[in-house]
């Protein structure tokens, strides 16, 4: 069996949890709105790390099910507000829930996802200290999405902050910052919270939050290759939507843009600024990223990070948590599109 | 000096937490739109009751500000949503949060302020019990403003699920069950953690519950008269926001339609229904309302909660906490506008 799949089948184990605290203290008339989004699928990636990370420091699953609940739904709970930010209409397919609902309903659902978090953190074996990790983590999703927001170089002018704060110059150390803060907390928190729901000691914490860090890094460069490079027809995403929605915030561009020469650069920057991007500009825009070796170089810092990762819990003995956590970076490594 | 002035003393006491909470872990970019809704004003009416029912049961002011703080933060959290649901541009003669700075930056800031409620409970006595109670709270907020928007007779259009779960016929029982999920919860939350704070046992949690439970009902319904009633060089609101909103939630909308004959009754319930309520049509509103004896009821109403209030707390022995929750009903029950 793939990792992926094997992921998933762990993954899996949550789905009882998630009901479980969407539904409590939720009138009925409520329930199939609040249930929409995590019914639309998405792969269970977080709640399987947390589970794999209470396996790789000697937990068990059961005990670990309350945190991986907690992460999947805060996970889900930033795609809620991303996709309202964002405008997008569609997510794996599927209306999102402000399309489906409006966006009324859409903010509702939530608020009441985040108290769902509150509760299933609650049934961890130390709530206040999970409850600390969580809320340094939504606080630092939130800095991760203004910034990532800011990176926009056009857009949103009807948003007086925005326009204010954007950036113009967006260095490579910038990306890294806002890409750690948008999801590699996140998926640092799944990892940290497996071992904390195990009892390990910070060590081990600490060696699992590393895993966690730099995977999270290597899974969004990985996403970022893909929104550039990706065929629709296997990721289901459009080619190139990252330059359509303005971002210098993808690291494929921002390696683009730093090889490129002074007039092609200009160029660039001008698609990237134009308040609406069409098709051939778009074509444009990736036959120049296409000229750099912004593909192998975002490749081989993927690479690093997934290394990192394995490398960080190298002193881990042999488990079963263990493996699926090595082979998951290995395929973040490896993937081709 | 008078109840208000008293209370909005005690209220300022939690004024450095709210502060302290909200820069956790924020980048200084971000502090002057995190900090504007809390700057723009407010009683602080909340964290005061928080901290009177901590006196009223023999505990002090300090050990009860963090519980205080993320009451009041809750009550700004949802004020941030309902701004933005209710298309509001001012609130308190300032421009609203999303309003001032973009839609974006105020669900960020909103976010953020979730994470500072959590950062504050982590400083009570028990976090696992304050959590417990705050996302119950909030999820009671969250079908609150459900039902309230549900119970809106037009507008909406690009809403598919209020269009499709809109209720054309709202009783007193339903109002009186939106407006405890809407208003009174919090409110209740907020006398409970006072109690929580000072260490009370169940019997004194209870009783100041049922104070802030009844306390908060007769608040909201005092809010529904000024909204019909009220000068708007007194309140600072505009006079018949709620019917101009198409709101059934509002009580004395909902008394007059019980005694207005079927004509009447129609008449005021197809300008409820219109997409846009003009002034003479909304001067016509008030009109069939002021004929109805719904006014004098609903001041019945919300001083028979307010009564509600004292008599849940009567068993407790004099205090100035005590004393200044009684001074504080009986104000609600008098109010002239």
């Amino acid at each position: 069996m793939e990792i992926i799949d094997k992921l998933a089948e762990l993954g899996s184990r949550v789905e009882p949890a998630l009901e479980k605290y969407l539904l409590k203290d939720t009138d009925a008339e409520f329930r199939e709105a609040v249930l929409y989004q995590i019914k639309t699928g998405g792969k269970r990636l977080r709640p399987a790390l947390t589970l794999a990370a209470s396996l790789a420091v000697g937990g068990d699953v059961d005990s670990a099910i309350p945190a991986a609940a907690a992460v999947e739904l805060a996970h889900n709970y930033s795609l809620i507000f991303d996709d309202i930010i964002d405008h997008s209409e569609l997510r794996r397919g599927k209306p999102t829930l402000w399309k489906k609902y409006g966006i009324t309903t859409a903010i509702l659902v939530a608020v009441h996802y985040r108290e769902s978090i509150a509760q299933a953190l609650n049934d961890t074996r130390d709530p206040a200290a999970f409850h600390e990790v969580m809320a340094r983590t939504l606080k630092s999703l939130v800095e991760g999405e203004r910034l990532d927001v800011l990176f926009e170089q056009a857009g949103r002018m009807d948003e007086p902050y925005v326009k204010e704060k954007r950036r113009s110059d967006v260095k490579l150390s910038d990306y890294m910052d806002m890409v750690y803060k948008k999801t590699g907390a996140l998926i640092e928190t799944a990892c940290v919270f497996g071992a904390m729901s195990a009892g390990a000691d910070s060590r081990a914490i600490s060696m699992l939050g590393g895993y966690g860090r730099n995977l999270g890094l290597a899974f969004q460069i990985g996403d970022d290759i893909i929104d550039v490079f990706g065929h629709e027809e296997v990721t289901g995403k459009r080619v190139g939507k990252d330059v359509e929605e303005h971002k210098l915030g993808n690291v494929v561009v921002l390696l683009a843009l730093e090889e490129l020469e002074q007039d092609e650069r200009s160029e660039f920057l001008s698609i990237l600024r134009k308040s609406s991007i069409g098709t051939s500009e778009l074509k444009r825009a990736i036959e120049l990223i296409t000229c750099t070796k912004a593909r192998e170089q975002a490749e081989m810092l993927r690479n690093r990070y997934a290394y990192e990762a394995v490398k960080s819990i190298e002193e881990l003995p042999g488990t079963e948590g263990k493996a699926l956590l090595k082979a998951l970076a290995e395929f973040i490594a490896t993937r081709e599109f």
